[in-house]
């Protein structure tokens, strides 16, 4: 199908100008080879209803929308990670089945009726909780984001790997359903010189982080369900802890063990791993936050522009672990012009934001970049600007905008421009 | 395990002190026997990283937890209906896994590459969209419970079924992404004559409706995503009609055709089906809205009390097609003293939301209630309230509230109290 107003200035009017010339051409079609016109088969016979899935899969027209992995990123796949197909999907969930998930030692495949969690160390009383123990306590709900610090971290030395599932899919953002991690320290009691806590997961990674106990106090949950139901195996099942805003590796999963201390433990995941090697040799250590960060998902590498010049949509999502995202400004020239994009969707502390940005595309090759601002003023800066700083020995904390580079055919690539 | 605190009257603080007593007695039976000691299997072999799945399915622990259908209830399993297990899950949003589904021809699995929708009737230029078409127009995001107008419709006379899952699981609440049918509509150009629309789904039963333009106009979506991913076929794969807070029928799916024409078209399912008959043999038509409504989900018949007296956690959900909800009430003596229940996690136009009551359970019997207030001022009524208007011929539009009894075994069943 063609446009018949390639080369207008994009706007509002011209975008429905344009839509209702395709429809016209599209409903003059259909008189004659439409399949529309044709009665499907799947309207002339009764339909599949004696095994409706007890727990539904999507339609077998989707197999190619799952998790990822990259072969050569880990060494073992006992350690591996599986990327969101964030290409695929829209709004701000992200449905279960779909959530990144990175595993240290494999995946736990814990026994909830066997599973405790303890806090003990510098408490008044130490604990032992069952889940049912848990589910005893007043519960919240929240919708938050879960980065992994090594998120886009293969970029660092520039445009490595083709696709925002691979570039940005670390990454996941559901609603989880669980007990403030406050109520159970306050019912073991914390010392004052408790300062610290140990988390320990119950996978045989036995991974472990110190948090600090403003955080703790502050808005971590002990979660047991996601999007309404139990978490996945991958996720932690039975119980994970939920630290809004910070990496990944700290919501540790199979939550087991919460020790309560004067000061941090300095184990592997935040002394050889998850810090940050600036240019001098020197370790920036406990950068927990995730700053602002945004990514275009179509048009983008996995997702090449299939229709022709016209009425295009492009969309992306954004995010800040220090609040939420009010504006993201997109461009389709590398910079020269830059556009005030969309909002669409809940905005929630902490959690993935959507956006949107119309726009008539002429088919000439485009540059798109996208840059988010979070509720503290703060701008997602160029990748080029975080090298001055931190040079590219790391591989953790890049918020960089993300530059895919569209041909007159459709096709996208990872680019750097400068 | 026993608590210390049996009989106290209901409080926070009482809650709390319940609590840190469970505790210390746990934390103390931990030092002999408790399993929290043992190093458990899953943390002495790796995990399994080899097949992650690349959809993710729940943990085979949660094997229970499923969508149930109820045998008797249709004449065949091509028009079954197939319940979502609200005692199982929290927090607002339901996984796309154990939506509930209603299919009047089966479920039709259409290929998307093959279906169309088409606008025809009285507008100024018919048109015929594929799915790409349809992705090329503006899209927004929402949250929104879909309920059937049969929910809750085998209880006009009396308890009958036990368990909030076959009384009150004809519901789910997902968010959708979709292109307004407004701006379908505004494509097409809908004559000055244009008043109804007919929308008709590609499944073998040709599921129509007539919907009146106000609506269409209002705030209807053309759905092609439910909570990031794609529709599932059993929810109208490639896309469906949404239609905030008007009952499910009504939100067609494997949506293939919209006409637009000056009045309803009195078909099957808003004339023999849909329609409330009266006590004097009168049938209510068009009776679109679902009025607010709530119901306890834990403790319920499925989800008995199984922890003894102390600390109890009750919870439930409550929606309104004319709104918010802020504000339920919740009885746990047949309606003697109403408690207001605490509202968590977001709150959104006609989507779910959530509410708990944390009480100290005495060990005694229970008579359980909540009552739904939303944000035009309506209370959910009694079931005797909506009886003494309407009789007991209907079988939709049951929002009254619901009572389940509660033993000092913790087993729930559901009663009628006047």
């Amino acid at each position: 199908m063609t446009f018949s107003f390639k080369g207008k200035k994009p706007s509002r009017r011209a975008f429905l100008t344009g839509a209702a010339a395709t429809g016209a051409g599209l409903a003059t079609a259909a008189s004659a080879k439409d399949p529309a016109i044709a009665v499907q088969p799947w309207m002339q016979e009764l339909g599949d209803g004696v095994d409706v899935a007890p727990y539904g899969l999507p339609s077998e027209y989707e197999k190619d929308v799952k998790r990822r992995s990259v072969e050569w990123l880990t060494a073992d796949p006992v350690s591996s990670i599986n990327f969101t197909p964030l290409h695929d999907l829209d709004g701000i969930i992200t449905p279960n089945g779909l959530c990144f998930e990175r595993h240290h030692g494999g995946v736990a495949r814990v026994d909830p009726a066997m599973h405790r969690l303890m806090i003990h160390g510098l408490v008044d009383k130490p604990l032992v909780f069952t889940m049912e123990d848990l589910k005893r306590f007043p519960r919240e709900n929240h919708v938050y984001f879960l980065e992994c610090a090594a998120n886009s971290g293969m970029e660092w030395r520039g445009a490595q790997l083709n696709g925002c599932q691979f570039t940005h899919g670390m990454i996941h953002n559901v609603m989880y359903t669980g007990v403030p991690l406050r109520l159970l320290l306050e019912e073991a009691g914390v010392k004052p010189s408790g300062k610290w806590l140990l988390v320990e997961g119950a996978d045989a990674a036995a991974m472990t982080r110190s948090i600090p106990m403003e955080k703790a106090l502050d808005d971590c949950l002990v979660a047991f369900k996601m999007n309404g139901e139990a978490l996945r195996a991958e996720q932690g099942y039975p119980v994970r802890l939920v630290v809004p805003g910070w990496e990944g590796n700290m919501w540790i999963k199979w939550l087991r063990r919460i020790e309560v201390g004067d000061q941090p433990w300095h184990h592997r995941e935040e002394t050889s791993k998850y810090t940050d090697l600036l240019e001098d040799g020197v370790a920036r250590r406990f950068t927990w936050e995730m700053d602002a960060k945004s990514v275009i998902t179509n048009p983008s590498p996995q997702a090449p522009i299939t229709h022709g010049p016209g009425p295009t949509v492009l969309t992306g999502v954004a995010w800040s672990g220090r609040g939420t995202i009010p504006r993201v400004d997109v461009t389709i020239d590398g910079g020269m012009n830059w556009h005030q994009a969309r909002m669409d969707g809940p905005s929630l502390m902490k959690s993935m934001h959507r956006f949107y940005y119309e726009f008539d595309w002429d088919g000439s090759s485009l540059l798109l970049q996208s840059r988010a601002h979070d509720s503290t003023g703060y701008v997602q800066p160029t990748k080029e600007a975080l090298r001055a700083v931190r040079g590219v020995n790391s591989i953790y904390h890049n918020n960089g905008i993300q530059t895919w580079a569209v041909d007159a055919d459709g096709r996208a690539e990872n680019v750097e421009i400068s």
